[in-house]
């Protein structure tokens, strides 16, 4: 017997969609009913990613509190650029940026939302060089020695990225060693600090990793800080998918020492749930450094002869003029559900994982890749096929083969969603991400039981 | 008799405005009677962006289409990085894309939405950077000559916040004269580069502006595309705010010659009310320079034994890693009212401020700052105690405090809204923006009448 459900996706070749969308922009407008269609075929071939099957990244679920703060925002049109024209929104956003600070430990400090995590790691970035070089504002880095960063080999892309944007080259990331369970490793971040010194470059920016994309790893704050600390290097920490773990009185210690760094990575629209793009970057600085650092004094936007405090124009701490509000729906979820409540919800992805990791060891053909830190579960299904056959000449061969053959299965049957990748020296492997609090035992069991069904074959 | 309307603000101090919305954020959750309660008042207190009394920016207003794929947008929450978890937006993005290029007239090239217009002008300086020295991306700016960048001294503020950025520096954005129409000239382009030829720098971008912030002025893009291509320099066009008028066959002559730009930066969130943020970057590329540029070929995310074509998965070609979805609200708007309403909704907001023009002609208090060429209202209102006295010393001195002061009026009546600035050497002047196809012409007799009313005694 088959039970019929809603379908995470309903695969289409993109030649075909395109013919269903009916993609062509024309002269004329269309009837109502026309797109009320059309809406429909939006949404019928678009994944849904609030199912609770739709395990493939680190977002997914649905908090209808936040919903309703994103409709709002989107009803209210604005730019989170002035009180003048968010004065609500000025506000609310003050607030749960310092609601998220005292979560890492802070007092008093500085920050804003970022349009995603990659951008917040690129303001620590320039903050860093700009606190230790002012006139790279006015000059550039011409004249300037040879800048160092420094990150670990599983840190999130977006650091390269950041750093080929900023002017400072890929080259000049220095990746630092990882442990078996991918954490940093301080010492090799001491040697080769000192080795980039030694060879004229002057190192100005740590970015640690909480919560590593693949592994779910979390970086030795504590003792990085030590490190930073010796050689005056900024840390920032990359917290965009485990900074929430700082809710949970249980969890938090994965982040020990995080009170010790300089900038802190968030993005609540990850773990919490509340819907994309919610990106908080948090500074420890109370010398109004974001702003000295980003403004350019516009006069036509952040006049000063205004009849409020125009300390309220936060636009001008921003390398963006247009600003999205991505506060609202986070305010009101955390109104709704209060901190509790977004501590049982990080509890209860550790409890979810857990379950995983037990019914994995349980099942012939799950292999982990390493045990889980944190929520995301990283293995490798063996079809029966292959078991047993680890000595075998191709068996590396054939294993990175097998879950991307599983993945097309389940896109193409639409019954549940999770990624996979190669990391380092291991062959492609699922990395299983759960995150809302939705998700059941049965979906969890359904996930096992699916996988089998899919690859047992193979 | 004073008739009574939807206000467009209802003012409220900083501190008074804290305490009315309640922002701290506890431990525990709250009823659902209280949280619709704050839903009504941060609708309350907030800004009404799309009441046609709202002049202040170049946003505001509303189109029910645009709004309905925005709440659509936000109840699917993806991710626009791969075809896997947003097909159908995937596509969408690249027939929006394409046919906004259509417009500039180019038949094939790239392009990728942005958060905000800033963004899409930093990525025209990264590009340009990268086509003529492809080593920045691995090296940085290390060991490269000085590169200059050109830009008319009334474009947007965020060219020089893209080169503070990009570790190129302000100083090495040069400033172009303009003429009294606020339009680039030419032959000071020509001769800046020369100049810093001369002194040893690489002129490698040419930013003009083709609506600009204050004036609504537009570069003559014909004769900049000549001084381009004589130095073999990147021209970009920052068509944030103007590019709309692509879709008028009245008004398009404005931009002759934007088809022979490398890129264009295009704001549908503002003239065309799609809804923010809704920020087009468009390139006549068609080696694939934008992920050559920007990519970093995240294994996790972007991997290259998937089972369709991998061409699809748009996201290693922005610096962004998550990505928000703001091609639907476009697309089902374009949809709607098909190119012709578009270009109606650009010919009519022309109309608008043609209106104004001519009324402010007839009033004795108003004095326009410069003709419009675009659909900004550039004027000081006079004071009747100020009238035929421009001979007074302090004269200028006074005008400046009138605009302010009219404002803060406006504000605390909440009748409605519209920014004022100074510029080079001329005193704080009002900028009327009228955009909305909501606006009536009794909403601008309103307007006139309004101004005299909070101005007249000062």
């Amino acid at each position: 017997m088959h039970v019929f459900f809603l379908q995470v996706c309903e695969w289409r070749e993109p030649e075909e969609l395109a013919q269903l969308l009916d993609l062509e922009l024309k002269a004329t407008g269309e009837s109502q009913d026309r797109l009320l269609q059309r809406v429909q075929d939006v949404a019928k071939y678009s994944i849904k990613t609030s199912h609770p099957r739709f395990l493939n990244q680190q977002f997914g679920g649905v908090d209808y509190h936040a919903l309703a703060g994103r409709f709002l925002t989107e009803a209210l049109n604005t730019n989170l650029f002035t009180y003048e024209v968010a004065p609500v929104f000025v506000l609310l956003e003050m607030e749960v940026l310092k609601s998220l600070r005292q979560l890492v430990g802070w007092t008093q400090g500085d920050g804003i939302f970022c349009p995603g995590g990659s951008a917040s790691n690129m303001y620590a970035m320039n903050l860093a060089r700009y606190r230790l070089f002012p006139e790279v504002k006015s000059q550039g880095l011409y004249g300037l020695p040879r800048l160092t960063v420094f990150t670990s080999s599983q840190s999130h892309y977006s650091v390269k990225k950041g750093a080929a944007f900023l002017g400072i080259g890929i080259d000049n990331v220095i990746v630092v060693k990882v442990d078996d369970g991918g954490c940093m490793i301080p010492e090799d971040l001491d040697e080769k600090i000192k080795l980039s010194k030694s060879q004229g470059a002057v190192p100005f920016l740590v970015s640690c990793t909480s919560g590593t994309t693949v592994q779910g790893a979390f970086d030795p704050l504590d003792r990085i800080a030590d490190v930073c600390e010796k050689h005056k290097i900024w840390m920032h920490v990359d917290a965009a998918w485990g900074g929430s773990v700082l809710f949970s009185e249980q969890h938090r210690h994965l982040m020990k020492g995080v009170d010790r760094a300089n900038s802190v990575a968030w993005n609540p629209h990850k773990m919490l749930l509340a819907g994309l793009q919610c990106s908080a970057f948090l500074l420890q600085d109370t010398t109004n450094l974001l702003k000295r650092c980003h403004s350019a004094n516009a006069t036509y936007l952040f006049q000063q002869d205004k009849f409020y405090d125009v300390n309220l124009d936060c636009g001008d701490k921003t390398v963006q003029c247009s600003r999205k509000v991505d506060c609202l729906k986070l305010w009101l979820m955390w109104k709704a559900i209060g901190s509790s409540g977004m501590a049982q919800r990080v509890d209860k992805a550790f409890i979810h994982a857990r379950y995983l990791e037990e019914q994995m060891k349980k099942r012939e053909g799950f292999h982990l890749v390493c045990k889980p830190e944190f929520v995301n579960i990283c293995f490798w299904f063996i079809p029966p096929s292959m078991r047993g056959k680890e000595q075998n000449a191709d068996y590396q061969d054939r294993l990175g083969k097998v879950a991307p053959a599983i993945k097309e299965r389940m896109m193409k049957q639409g019954t549940m969603m999770v990624g996979y990748q190669p990391l380092a020296d291991k062959v492609n492997f699922f990395r299983l991400v759960v995150l809302s609090p939705q998700v059941s035992t049965k979906d969890m069991d359904f996930f096992l039981d699916e996988i089998e069904r899919l690859g047992n074959d193979l």
